[in-house]
């Protein structure tokens, strides 16, 4: 138990300071690269908003049914991140490391880890598991961190 | 107040039978076109997500300043959405309207509609305004749907 609320203290961490990196206004995009960056980071914001809420209705003791639908939304988000980061997209605003092409393999795989935790915490949403759910909720924040730490430039918000 | 409640509800329905039309699998993609499609389409279940995460907030009487990152995010990614549909990206599986390009104009005018009620939306929440972030919530869904009623395609899940 202690093992799990230390990661669930840490997948709260990885959002910390998100709220204050919101953009005010979408850039004009030059480029498509442009586009996709500002609507991956977007969605970056929304998963992080909904990890935040999740969070919440742990330590609210929610049932976990009532937050299945949220964990299947970031399910869907990990697969679709690897698309969301083409060839030619690595540039500013974009806090990828180069790593993401260069090893693209690494990256994909760390993306599935990531689905595939977010899916397993749906499935014990479904279950109504809340010790489960509390747990596994641990393990969807360090398949975050892991990829993040390997394949996202470290900033002043972390 | 009934008004409000009636916004409020219609919001709510806006995300009915969403959580069957999560993707089971990141199709491989042949071109950009189709990994953009995949990347909007799972943002905008995030987001789905995280409007059910309001709703249940409001519901509960939380105070709304537990609520206003998730407003900002919901104003991030709207003002991604237009990025989000480059020309090209409207063939299946995206639902999008071929109005999106061809009225692009009006498109991006519901989209910063959308972005401006969420942000509306922040405001209140940073100001504890519970009457008013609810009234608002109501605002927000109800700029989902203008955009949706005349830019994306009726399907089985409305």
């Amino acid at each position: 138990m202690r093992t799990s609320m230390l990661a669930l203290g840490a997948a709260a961490a990885l959002f910390t300071g998100l709220a204050a990196t919101a953009p005010t206004s979408r850039a004009v995009a030059a480029d498509p690269a442009a586009d996709v960056i500002a609507g991956r980071k977007a969605a970056f914001l929304l998963s992080g908003a909904l990890f935040g809420q999740i969070k919440a209705g742990i330590d609210r003791g929610d049932d976990p049914k009532a937050l299945g639908f949220a964990a299947r939304a970031l399910a869907g988000w990990a697969r679709a991140i690897p698309g969301m980061f083409p060839a030619g997209s690595g540039a500013a605003p974009s806090e990828a490391q180069p790593a993401v092409w260069s090893d693209r393999a690494g990256f994909e795989a760390r993306a599935a880890d990531y689905a595939a935790a977010a899916a397993k915490l749906a499935e014990l949403a479904k279950a109504g598991d809340k010790a489960g759910f509390a747990a596994q909720f641990g393990e969807v924040g360090k398949a975050c961190k892991a990829c993040h730490d390997a394949y996202r430039k470290p900033d002043d918000h972390h």
